[in-house]
């Protein structure tokens, strides 16, 4: 997907929410965003919104001094998501469909991020999730594609949502590789972030050597490049990933949620849908 | 009223919205955004907002080459504002409290130009406005002001809104001048809109001379000074000229709905409220 104009004011108010959660120094926030204003020019429209949000990231990490702005948040949204966790459990299991719940939860997950703080509110997304339709619904194909593959390649989005993903691997049953973010960026799931998650009990964690707040093909390691072409099975988290990945050539299953207007109107959901799209 | 920074990533987006409204060039569209990610380094934060809006609107101009984008849609508000205006004056006809009622619907005014396009939204709007409580009601004094006042100083803000600011000058019943724009910017009242609104019919229409989306008074001209000076009363519509004279130093009515965070954060009201305030 390439980068539109509405992305750029959005990276401009993800630029602010970057600096004020790297630094309480006002004049380093202004200087991200002037430096964050001028690179709108020497933004190529034809790269995806990840690696746009890449060089944003950067300039905040480079003026601030703060490598990972959203640390705290992130630690307590795994922690959060963890008391949550037998509950979960026992809402997958009491249910007619278990594997179609656990994506449900696995995709709530991916609200998380957006500032919903306390456990009620939590759980009243979940619970919200649990009963809508989804915007586009491929859960059949995926329910197959999983029963007949050996094993399966997941990339990860948010720390916190890497709680519930645990939840959807435990469902699928098969040996899992659960992709990681090189390094810190936004509250993207790293290797740290996902043993924190305990998703190490369940798949083999690894990092993808992609800094950047969506699988950029181009940027991945050699490893991560032969995983993604060999593996009988992609499961592709968040918008982020999506936005790096939907014109990638292979079979890929995203699931998310349409958090903005650009990316429901591409997908054809409407804003806020929850999504499980096959993409070939 | 200060640039806050939450205001660098807002111009953005207006940028964005003035370009597509000014030209259907797609690189042009993106140069505006180029040039106006570059200003914000030049952007003087003890500046008010719409100084700084202003040279935003400006290089709009400069590179479409437009110098009216929003002409038709305000020609469209004041035409549908002006169907309402005979069901607006029975109501507020057969109101307790016309004049109460007619400040409401001023107000209510100030929504269209948020992209309300159907009548039958700007009269639930309308209605809504009727029934609400005010996030600051200073009525009582706006009513004893009204009453020992020769002549009233009308600040206008936008095409359409001024269509049901003549409701507001017709209870008030004052010798009335209402100030326009020097020239178009955004969707802001200019002379010749206020005449197609038939504020001539009511009121002594003049130009500020002022060409921001706000009244600085830096900017305008001598007349404009000397009645800003010598009204003994001032109304302000609309947020715009909030942001350019809350700290004037002399008493000024504001009306106005707190259309963003950081305006609702310093008048002290939630997001969405409507205001009646005196400000000293």
């Amino acid at each position: 997907m390439k980068t539109y104009l509405e992305c750029l004011p959005c990276m401009m108010q993800q630029a602010l929410r970057a600096a004020r959660a790297a630094t309480d120094n006002e004049p380093l926030q202004k200087e991200i965003l002037n430096r964050c204003g001028e690179l709108i020019r020497e933004i190529p429209m034809e790269a995806t919104p990840p690696e746009t949000a890449a060089s944003v990231y950067e300039i905040v990490k480079e003026i601030s001094g703060n490598q990972d702005a959203y640390k705290k948040q992130k630690e307590q949204h795994i922690a959060e998501a963890f008391k949550l966790l037998p509950d979960l459990r026992e809402k997958i299991e009491a249910s007619e469909n278990p594997l179609n719940t656990a994506a449900r939860i696995a995709i709530a997950g991916n609200i998380i991020d957006l500032g919903v703080h306390s456990d009620f509110n939590i759980l009243e997304e979940v619970d919200k999730i649990l009963d809508i339709d989804f915007g586009i619904n491929h859960f059949e194909a995926f329910k197959k594609q999983a029963s007949k593959s050996d094993w399966i390649l997941y990339i990860g989005d948010n720390a916190g949502e890497s709680v519930f993903d645990r939840l959807l691997i435990e469902q699928l049953g098969r040996k899992t590789i659960y992709l990681v973010r090189d390094q810190a960026v936004i509250n993207d799931v790293t290797y740290q972030d996902a043993v924190d998650s305990s998703l190490d009990e369940v798949a083999e964690v690894k990092s993808s050597g992609c800094p950047s707040p969506g699988l950029i093909l181009d940027q991945c390691n050699e490893g991560c490049l032969e995983l993604f072409k060999t593996a009988p099975m992609v499961i592709s988290k968040g918008q982020g990933n999506y936005e790096a990945l939907s014109d990638c050539g292979r079979p890929v299953f995203y699931l998310l949620k349409a958090k903005c207007q650009v990316i429901s109107e591409i997908i054809g959901v409407r804003k806020g849908d929850i999504v499980l799209e096959l993409r070939d």
